[in-house]
């Protein structure tokens, strides 16, 4: 997973260099968006009102080289961010638990993708795409099966919007390695647990009037995973 | 799960007052506690050396009031940290997708916590015990199991200490809220999709001598999932 592509690959810069485990490291755009789709959830890191760094788990979607953060006008992440503020959006997905023999040298197996840069909050033109794009990232179908927001709902949203210019993904995978010869003659069991993701049965609405069936959109969600 | 309790509450303090969604916010220490004890990973927001915020995916584990950080010496991570910086530890669990008929109200069930401070390093007398706390967060029982930390490699490694002082929790359960009459009449299906964690069959490593069977610790984390 160290295998980096010269094609497409994402401009890297002083931020966006991984120094540690830089052999886990990859800058192809290819790679990055596959981390990107594969989770809903983004942790945005910004430097608050009152100079602090702060993290902020928020829901995303990605549209080619663009992603779209949900906010909230309310919200202490859009007010920083409007201004068009520095941030650091990272995703990770965990898909294991690494047990070596030397209590050291245990790890995860993850996908982690970490991208650079300032977001903008998009033009009220922009606003209804945006949302349908991060809609569409957590339940693609959805969009159109719901009720279209409302200009009071819309009041109420804020998007922001963030070039994917400089970013890195990195990826773990396997069981233990790096481990010496005489920790392999341990009696010691070592290998992988893996960490699996999975949707369940759907809960309707407890006001969900009689007769309506589980929808398209999510029937097909269930059949992807 | 708007409730907050007055007991062992913690302090509030103007950064980790929720302001978005405030009424799914508690500063009960106990919903904090089991937030954090339910998961591995923590999003760890800093301003690095240049002055950008950035978030970084690390194992933790906490013990009492106090979360430690796994790092390297060769992190950027820990090299800014290692001075006493400012930083937020942010922790999610995403366990549903919340589907409600009017797209603007679509949400996720999950629990949060963002815990500010400023973490320190440890010393050296307290590093392996620091090491342990993250290793029983990980898996209960593993470190007895796996071959102790050398000299060496304790000191390739860093662990930071961090105060549970300032923090909150954020808590959503359950289907869609808030919606208007005229919405739940829509023939639109709603509800919530939950999302489960599970741990898979165990993977030995591909250097694993014949005849070592699965850990004790492995078997009973598998049976407590």
């Amino acid at each position: 997973m160290s295998e980096t592509s010269d094609v497409a690959s994402v401009p890297d810069s002083a931020a966006s260099t991984v120094r540690r485990e830089a052999h886990l490291a990859t800058y192809s755009r290819e790679q990055i968006n596959q981390v990107l789709d594969a989770t809903h959830l983004a942790h945005v890191g910004i430097i608050a009102a009152d100079g602090r760094p702060t993290v902020i788990p928020t829901l995303f979607g990605r549209e080619g080289d663009v992603l779209f953060l949900h906010g909230s006008v309310a919200s202490r992440l859009v007010r920083t961010l409007a201004d068009g503020l520095d941030c650091c959006v990272e995703v990770t997905l965990v898909d294991g638990l690494v047990l070596a023999r030397s209590a050291f040298l245990h790890s995860m197996n993850y996908r982690s993708v970490v991208v650079f840069g300032r977001a903008r909050t998009v033009e009220a033109s922009e606003q209804l795409h945006g949302l349908k794009v991060i809609s569409d990232h957590l339940l693609p179908g959805r969009w159109e099966e719901a009720r279209q927001p409302s200009e009071t709902e819309l009041r109420q949203t804020c998007v922001l919007a963030l070039s994917i210019d400089e970013a890195s993904a990195k990826i773990r995978t396997g069981g233990p390695t790096e481990e010496e010869p005489e920790d392999i003659a341990l009696p010691i069991w070592a290998g992988e647990v893996p960490i699996h993701t999975s949707w369940g049965t759907p809960v309707p609405a407890s006001d969900l009037p009689e007769g309506i069936a589980v929808s398209d959109a999510v029937r097909a969600g269930l059949r992807r995973r």
